[in-house]
């Protein structure tokens, strides 16, 4: 377990001298304010070391790299925007390898409605080139505007349209790979069927760096459509899980996002940035930031008003507005996508990202907090998300500093609480974040056997030396 | 390659009686005539043999029967409904390991939109049991009576959906799988978002029973739409994909299905089935087939007419005609679907499944007319499929039963015409029907090294004594 020693262990003088030669100045640091910087996640809560990192400006570069550690025996941890929340990209010892020199937009098809971007590239980059092709990329998240896309697709993100797109993996149509035997898979396609073996791309996916070093990627593009937001008051989880499937009724899956917001996460957004407004203040626990995207705006906004109207009937909202223009809808998902940050800023919180099946929200929602109650009583419970795809991000928070190190203490037990509900719930305990270092032993324990069997083997079988973010997703020491 | 020879290998004799009384006389078959059938596609073209029928009932005998199969040594090749295309699922010398058998649905969650249903089951049973709940499930094909859902799974099966929900891969939300080591995988799971560690399922998705026994799967449901369906005139194929796109501009991603159907395949159909109608005789070489679905039939009508407004004035469409109720639509697609045995009785065809990008279908077609004729001039080409997806099915017919014989002669020179004008379009040779026996090794020369390398050691790790489905997909011999 050296490579996660505390301290970087050194480079073979061969291998530092052969990089640098190979990357030049710009592609090879050994600079202690940067190793230091790639060594620390942007959220914190744990840090890394790393002797060096390496920057390639091409995917040739990156095979010849590649190489090299592999003829020197170096173990590599690729890194994109180093926004990552379970401790996959940062560096343990490893060197750090960064594609953010990789941006180039190869090709962009409208017609065959498809584009392929290198991996450092981030995506919002990736959103801007499917607009300037009047066409639509859907993923979406908080930290769209630094994740990367090799990230992206390594970690397998979600984010706010997944109800009706998928996650990354369901967005790609191929990848460009360099392989832990230092070949390169050359998988760009802009192809919708391609039934000519195993599905690779879906391998690389989600396996977060341990499998192969993505360098480039074709992503599916759609049609543009015109979205219809509402900001909603509801009095009770029940009456949220009730309204999705009032909405759905009618407007189908084009209902895009449908996001539950508790009322204490929007106050301490409030608090955090005054120049916010709660657009409907009232006493109800719950908002609901729902969308529905249509190919024209006045059918969305119809079919949004007719399901709105029979949810007031059934008395399921208590209140509503329907954005009158982008902006106004741009205000709601401000709000909605503050609540991590200022959380931070409102005090400590154990974070959990989970999900369980839409259906059993309500009664998780009850019986989490009771348990979290009998280890931390004071907890302030933050549950906010994703709850068309019932992926709830998590908190217990401290209800004012003097209760920080309390928390803190027993941060562990709070977990522990969390994921305990969650299995009994039949839900996941990493819905869109992740294994990475964080979460890998938990798995290992909640993982059916044969899985863990079947993931060591592919791990082994396509990184025998493993040198590709050791220790991530699986332990194969 | 004994497990390939023309006679099946006898079985061990033990093996044999442990396997009689594991399975029981329903269970446990070796009577010559169902062997035969066992051995026996639908389309013939090939057929092979086999020494015994296996139909377990249940995921603990298919355990069992793994296990006696490592025990002693025996190759297995599961079998769905035996409506492959590629000598998948056909046996050579393995014994056939059929899941008709097991057809239980589990469970269904209208409210999770997910269901739960044995791989023995048929597309069909699927498709009542979504319905039944008032949700859709909507991979649809031609042999959806028969066809199970184990071997859709097995081979990523497409079909006419595929535009809008993507191929079977991207229904699947879990699936439990006897391994090669004699494990169960139970990777069922009604979760949208589930970030574990390696995506096993789309490994098994589309390995043809390589890597392991898919005993039943968790599927996504999707709310009902309502659907108006056009049948179209074209002059040709440029206006075909003009129309396409003219189309999706007006309705986005609700259009759910563009078949493009060549004006003599209909006739083939009409001369096979008299009780068939032309809905619109013209002089015109293409017919579309267009749905747009939403969640109100009278938009999705209005979508859809507005479009073809356009593209009349545009000049795309010569003449076309809305179906007036499902009936009028079924008619519609009673002439799509009965193209391939229309095909067959009309005479004989050398078929073939590729896909090119959107754009370059009529570049392609124009090509690959030039490029069958060098090798057999007389050819009648039928070119027709899902060209929103890029997707055709290319054959070259004999025109009448004197050239049957010159056909058949030069079958491979037509074959090697249409694959390498594929290619030159950077093109699939196999879009959505698989590998298997067939385009194996062509595939192997065609694929990037790299990825044929990671196929291989996968195939190894997961299967090191190669029982399961050996020589489909890659050859580890």
């Amino acid at each position: 377990m050296n490579r996660h020693a505390a301290i970087a262990p050194p480079l073979p003088d061969l291998f530092r001298s052969a990089a640098r030669d190979l990357l030049g100045p710009k592609g090879w640091i050994e600079d202690g304010e940067i190793l230091k910087a790639a060594a620390q996640p942007w959220r914190g809560g744990y840090s890394g070391v790393t002797p060096a990192v390496a920057r390639p400006a091409s995917t040739g570069e990156a095979v010849a790299l590649v190489k090299l550690c592999i003829e020197h025996g170096v173990a590599i941890c690729p890194q994109g925007g180093n926004t990552g929340l379970v401790d996959a990209g940062t560096p343990h010892g490893e060197i750090s390898v960064s594609m953010t020199r990789m941006q180039t937009v190869r090709d962009v098809d409208a017609f065959n409605n498809s584009m392929t971007i290198e991996a450092g590239a981030t995506l919002v980059q990736a959103q801007e080139t499917a607009a300037g092709a009047e066409r639509f990329f859907p993923l979406s998240l908080g930290s769209e505007g630094t994740a990367t896309l090799g990230g992206l697709i390594s970690t397998n993100a979600g984010g706010v349209a997944v109800l009706r797109y998928g996650m990354m993996r369901d967005l790609l149509l191929g990848l460009e790979v360099v392989l832990p035997s230092g070949e390169v898979w050359s998988g760009l396609s802009g192809l919708r069927k391609n039934n000519t073996g195993y599905d690779l791309k879906h391998l690389f996916a989600g396996a977060e760096g341990t499998l192969g070093l993505i360098t480039a990627a074709t992503f599916k593009l759609f049609p543009k459509v015109q979205t219809a937001s509402a900001w909603l008051v509801c009095n009770s989880a029940e009456d949220v899980i009730a309204l999705l499937a009032k909405v759905r009724d009618h407007a189908g899956d084009t209902v895009t996002s449908f996001e539950m917001i508790p009322a204490n996460g929007v106050e301490m957004v409030r608090a955090d940035m005054p120049d916010i407004r709660d657009p409907l203040p009232h006493a109800a626990p719950w908002r609901v930031l729902c969308e529905v995207s249509l190919s024209r705006e006045e059918m969305a906004r119809d079919v949004l008003e007719t399901a709105l109207g029979e949810a007031f009937e059934a008395g399921l909202v208590q209140d509503a507005v329907i954005a009158e223009n982008l902006g106004q809808a741009g205000d709601f998902w401000r709000i909605r996508e503050s609540i991590p940050l200022s959380k931070r800023a409102f005090g400590t919180s154990v974070n959990h990202d989970v999900s369980v099946p839409v259906s059993r929200i309500p009664a998780f929602l009850e019986a989490t907090a009771v348990a979290v109650a009998e280890v931390y009583p004071a907890a302030e419970i933050v549950a906010f998300g994703h709850v068309g795809d019932g992926n709830l991000h998590y908190s217990a928070c401290a209800p004012e500093t003097g209760e920080t190190s309390i928390l803190r203490e027993r941060a562990d037990q709070v977990t522990a609480a969390v994921h305990a509900t969650t299995r009994a719930f039949g839900g996941s305990i990493s819905a869109e974040h992740g294994v990475g270092r964080l979460k890998r032993d938990e798995l290992q324990e909640i993982r059916s056997p044969a899985a863990t069997a079947t993931m060591k083997a592919i791990k082994r079988a396509l990184d025998p030396h493993n040198l590709f973010n050791p220790g991530r997703v699986i332990s194969v020491d």
